[in-house]
């Protein structure tokens, strides 16, 4: 029987620029040796100082622009931080959608400004979710001694379909895909198209323990023995490959 | 400490129609109330008869266009079935992409030949997931007198992302989706545009308990206590509100 438990880590301080996210997660669980940790993008962005003060900003023209079609009504200023972490607009009328530096494509850039402390702080996501990944996972096992997997989230909306879910930014330690093709089914027929996206499952399943308002933005999926290496960049569908970019 | 256990059932028969999948997962999993089950679509569809056989189906003149647009060139009369399940063809090249019925977008108008006994038998999505869902909740208070939640799911693909997640369809007794918005974050901030989908994320935990080629149709979700009535209707983006239709 297949058993997968999922342990929120709770008691996490609020975290700032400079932390030690290994230091702060290994103090407050036991970890195993093939675990994997889903680690919020919140707290590994502040860990790195991936924020942006609005006073620091000056909006330009097509920042303006963009903030005065959007429903939430947005500081033209956090329309330009967007902006900056953007390499393409996908839609600016009603919500603002757009392709990151790092090829998702999510609501606002993964610009934030919720649980951050302070009313013009803005969270951005880490330059590079793969190496935030592999760098907390290289802590652990200096700190612990564990080889863990680690999976660094965040919630996104998707089309066609209403509510955020949490999926994976960056990976490490872990597939971030299971290509099935060529194995055989249950009714010994041959699958054909099907590539499963595991690190995104291990995201959402962590997503709801980490909640929104709870403080519990670590979770430990225990039980799962995913064997392999794959990266956060694994899950971007090439724009040339996307029907719908 | 937030702990969740997820519990793959194991050793279930080949599903046939008019099995009572009630009592084959009851006689297999001791369930708890405040539990959610996870069901594969494909289980649920084959015990209510959703089969239909290629030799019975003839193709019509745009399924045989569509067909040979394909990349995974497929049987003509499968295209047919995939059209009659559908009431708008979103991409018909190199793969296609519809929106069935219930106002899922998915590939194949959620058809499909895996993990079916036979050749030419294809599986078809539930008529009224939803339906399916309270039916075999009921049956589990019958049968187990629990009062569980229940999901039925099914893998999709994305835009954007590669690889498939495991997605709720049709939802009974627990909220299809959890809206924040106007509740106070870790920061003392109101959260803005924060509604969760936790149906969707069980599924997706439940996925990867469920494997693909694993004969775990069903995962047993304990330990969430979500309360509230959902159903996956919710999860459905309006086409009007949907600015990737």
């Amino acid at each position: 029987m297949t058993r997968l438990e999922l342990i929120g880590v709770e008691g996490l301080p609020e975290v700032r620029p400079g932390d030690d996210l290994g230091e702060l997660i290994s103090s407050r669980a036991t970890l195993e040796t093939g675990d994997v940790l889903v680690v919020a993008q919140k707290v590994v962005s502040k860990s790195e100082g991936r924020l942006v003060n609005l006073r620091s900003v000056r909006a330009g023209e097509e920042a303006v622009r963009i903030a005065s079609q959007l429903v939430a009504s947005p500081d033209p200023r956090m329309v330009q931080v967007i902006l900056d972490e953007s390499v393409r607009v996908l839609r600016s009328e009603r919500v603002l959608i757009t392709e990151t530096r790092h090829g998702f494509v999510c609501a606002n850039g993964g610009v934030d400004h919720s649980n951050v402390p302070g009313d013009d702080e803005l969270t951005l996501l880490p330059e590079d979710p793969d190496a935030s990944a592999n760098r907390l996972r290289g802590r652990l096992r200096e700190l612990a001694g564990v080889d863990v997997g680690v999976i660094v989230s965040d919630t996104f909306g998707r089309p066609w379909r209403l509510g955020i879910v949490n999926v994976a930014l960056g990976v490490a330690g872990l597939p971030a895909l299971l290509d099935l093709r060529g194995s055989v089914d249950d009714a010994g027929k041959q699958l054909q198209a099907t590539v499963l996206a595991p690190a995104d499952e291990l995201a959402a399943a962590a997503g709801l323990v980490m909640g929104k308002t709870n403080r519990a933005p670590v979770v430990i999926v225990r039980g799962l023995g995913l064997q392999g290496h794959g990266t956060g960049r694994d899950l971007v569908r090439p724009a040339a490959e996307d029907l719908f970019r």
